[in-house]
């Protein structure tokens, strides 16, 4: 019941030292749950790592109370991110914690506001460039390799240490390890974290087994899959749209050494495992965080699973986060009845295909 | 850190019997986290507990659950509720995990499809009447009563069981109870589940003392306050905003048998609160939320606490059911700059009015 948040948890594990500020928002500890619908169906007996029940509801958290705890330890006043998302609004959330500014980076071309809701109200400031996300980037990484000021986008290497720590909750939490582990795949880093702290517990003898780890990208920006980057990457997973991953090396990485694969599922795929999730499993995920249940229901036909294998889906981010996809990916128009109680129940039954008057 | 969820936890405290399918989503559980700037300020020990991490995103998963499970557990195969925010969230995405029809009768009245997201991607079927809501809920309540199906507004009993585990899980993680609980009231369902919790634990045994309750209704909406039913209740922190508390009684008696109070905040106060809680806490509230640190902030320019004294606040729901307030709530604009190095620096020099260049 009492937990200090991912800092203090994990510190065997993690690059803290005395003088690292051991901050929370109570980040990891996120629940795995059973599918089990879909273990039903699939004959598997499949769990949903639900990392949007992180404090800003997505997995990003988890590298980011790590690089900024290191950032504070180091003495800077200022981190600093190019990104339009999850990122950004994890960067804001502990940089508030910490006290620290935060400067967020993005093209000024029209994004909406609404995907930044949380890097502002967290205080972050918010710097729109004349020039794409690529130059974007690069003038973060000019900054703050000359000044003073933290980067704390992907490259930071703190990021990959925090996020490992999800493989630990998840053995824990099977009281094994899965025999396969299955994530979306974007900028990568996330499989590559999963897979390092595997085999990190694997090494300390906490766990007697590996995963195989199975990784999918969107059709649209299979990068890793086509084996070359894409130069104009298109998906409803907004949060996997990237052509060119920044930790593609180690994905595929984990993928040969674990046996497994990495492989890519379509948007049509993606909404489906999307909708299944939250209307047979309770479970409303961001959309890019069902790309690992579209590649385990896509792999199941395949015959690639035993029977009864423990399979484990990371759903990266939370539904809320993008309210938009759900309400356009299913009728969303209510049906407009009088008010008279048997208009209702006439409505109930049709919608239900449920006798449920009392005789 | 193997949470098998709310039912299985709190069973000794819960109306579980034998038959009781023991469903979940890993509610409850949820962080309470220092409010380290906030106590600094105000001299308290200042803890927030923080219900947005629920399943669905706000503390009426808690209620849920259990009203879900005895519906299952007595046949009924569908389950009803007149909402437009967190309560048909929650009744649609347990009737999805227990596998229960949900229905959701709304006011055909423009209702922002939005409020209603969750509700349709968990599958609930949504029916909009030509009526007002009050109207709404009459049907509900007829047609409840009739027939096999299971009404799971707020004057389900079992609701109010499941929400009182919330101060159990703060008693465990102070491992004391509080000396005061600050909570928004809005249909005063929650202020009369948590001292119903709280003074379980205590005659069990498992805390040693009571805490003061204080609930804060909206200023538009005060009909505790006032003495009286608010015919148009308004304001900003819709969660809260409801004219005729159902469990008026239960926070009237919450109050006063334990020495607290039921107060008032404004609009003003709450959202200076949210975005406090934001900016110096890094924890994202829905604005309904921050009426409970609207309220100590208040009280405590009027002298009402004593130094040093553990204060915790209940943050109902999560801040992403509402981005649109968070946007409206602060200047949002970005900074539009060249996409050069020396641009950008000269904007974060500004911004964070600290001298970040290395000399």
């Amino acid at each position: 019941m009492k937990y200090e948040g991912l800092l203090k948890t994990h510190k065997e594990f993690l690059p803290i030292s005395k003088n690292t500020p051991l901050i929370t928002l109570h980040e990891g500890n996120t629940p795995l749950i059973r599918a089990d619908q879909l273990s039903k169906e699939l004959r598997l007996n499949l769990y949903l790592k639900y990392e949007g029940l992180n404090p800003t509801g997505s997995f990003k958290d988890r590298g980011m109370v790590m690089a900024v705890a290191k950032a504070k330890e180091e003495g800077s006043q200022t981190i600093m991110c190019a990104s339009t998302g999850n990122t950004s609004a994890a960067a804001a959330a502990y940089a508030a914690r910490a006290g620290l500014n935060c400067i967020v980076i993005i093209p000024n071309n029209n994004i909406a506001l609404g995907k930044l809701a949380q890097a502002i109200i967290y205080g972050a400031k918010v710097i729109a460039i004349e020039g794409n996300f690529d130059r974007a980037l690069e003038i973060v990484r000019e900054i703050t390799s000359k000044h003073p000021i933290t980067l704390v986008n992907s490259v930071n290497p703190y990021r990959i240490e925090g996020q490992k720590t999800a493989a630990f909750e998840v053995c824990k939490q099977l009281e094994k390890a899965p025999d396969v582990l299955a994530i979306p795949v974007g900028n990568a880093g996330n499989i590559t974290a999963y897979w390092k702290g595997f085999k990190e517990y694997y090494e300390k003898g906490k766990s007697k087994s590996l995963p195989k780890m199975i990784g999918f990208e969107a059709e649209g920006s299979m990068a890793i899959v086509k084996g070359e980057p894409i130069k104009d990457p298109e998906t409803i997973a907004t949060a996997i749209r990237i052509g060119n991953p920044a930790s593609w090396k180690g994905a595929v990485n984990a993928a040969e050494e674990s046996k497994g694969q990495i492989d890519y599922v379509t948007d049509d795929e993606i909404l489906d495992a999307y909708k299944q999730l939250a209307g047979k499993e309770g479970v409303f995920c961001e959309p890019a965080s069902a790309a690992s249940v579209a590649g385990v229901i896509k792999l199941h036909k395949l015959g690639y699973f035993s029977t009864d294998e423990t399979v484990v889906c990371v759903l990266t981010g939370n539904g809320l986060k993008d309210p938009n996809t759900a309400i356009d990916s299913v009728n969303a128009q209510p049906h407009i009845v009088n008010d008279t109680e048997e208009a209702v129940m006439d409505a109930i039954s049709k919608l239900t295909k449920q006798k449920v008057r009392q005789e």
